[in-house]
């Protein structure tokens, strides 16, 4: 019945996307380190035999669960220069804050765990190829200056978040200028 | 004798010297928890009870020989903005790469060691203060576009190194573009 809650064995979506929620809370907290079977498990409330049934381990769950939420992007959903900037930023925001967190961002910058490092560039390379490709579009187009280096602007993208969470430890809801300019929010 | 080596006990601004190397060594590879007394005793090769005539505990140390790297600048050594800009960039890598590191920025991102983010935090304030500070001047007298904000630039120059190591892992050499520009470089 619409709206009413299934109640006993979870759907296997269901069990996916708590997986997924507790490996990335784990990781935004408290690094990889804190990301084991055994601590999913505790946290999402579902079996670690269940959790072997669907993921070879650890790697490959939080593959899975930084996979997931990092997905290149294949279009800005908005048509203004302005909006379109707003939205790579949001896109930055989502990958920093909700996917990786303080803890995955301090164990990527000091290399502490080599696969986990080795696991986030993977996924992390196509999405920033991608959004290069789109700032170097606009640039092409005349919508960007054309000496723009797009690589470089992605990177300033990634950093301007890090640099405010460097110096005061968190990064204000303000951190994104203008979003009322994002035409094509819905 | 100009030129010899003195043998025998060091002169106190060398072994001042060898304790801030050694502090900062430890900080950069390792983070701060692995800046013990013990620790830079032997890295140092700087007896433990003269690190203890010198300073109060580990905390104090560490604070030298943060603070003896990081001193608000006065004045750019350069006139031309373009020139500026490239040293602020400069004094920015020299903090990040050459004082607190890899581990000394993972540490500060994660907040792992409150009394650490506290010390670094009170240190580079003034540091980043005073640079939103020549930045403005610059604003003011025209120099730089007169809707730019200060400390969201501040921000962004940090910002860019650390993106680029978050992406890389490395900061290249050529991070900070047209150092040749830079027209007061000696």
């Amino acid at each position: 019945m619409p709206g009413q809650r299934s109640i006993g064995r979870p759907r296997s979506t269901e069990v996916d996307a708590r997986l997924i929620d507790g490996a990335l809370g784990l990781l935004r907290h408290s690094g990889p380190a804190a990301v084991t079977v055994e601590a999913v498990a505790a946290r999402s409330g579902v079996a670690k035999t269940t959790i072997y049934r669907r993921y070879r381990d650890r790697d490959d769950l939080l593959r899975a669960a930084i996979g997931s939420a990092v997905t290149p992007p294949d279009q800005p959903p908005v048509e203004d220069i302005r909006g379109r900037l707003t939205w790579a930023l949001g896109q930055v925001q989502t990958i920093l804050s909700e996917v990786l967190g303080r803890g995955g961002i301090a164990a990527l910058l000091d290399d502490r765990e080599p696969t986990f490092t080795t696991l986030v560039r993977d996924l992390l390379t196509p999405y920033t190829t991608a959004l290069a490709g789109l700032i170097e579009h606009d640039t092409a187009a005349g919508r960007l200056r054309s000496d723009l280096d797009a690589d470089a602007a992605v990177s300033l993208m990634l950093g301007t978040y890090l640099g405010e969470l460097l110096r005061h430890g968190t990064v204000g809801a303000d951190w994104i200028p203008d979003a009322s300019t994002c035409s094509g929010t819905p």
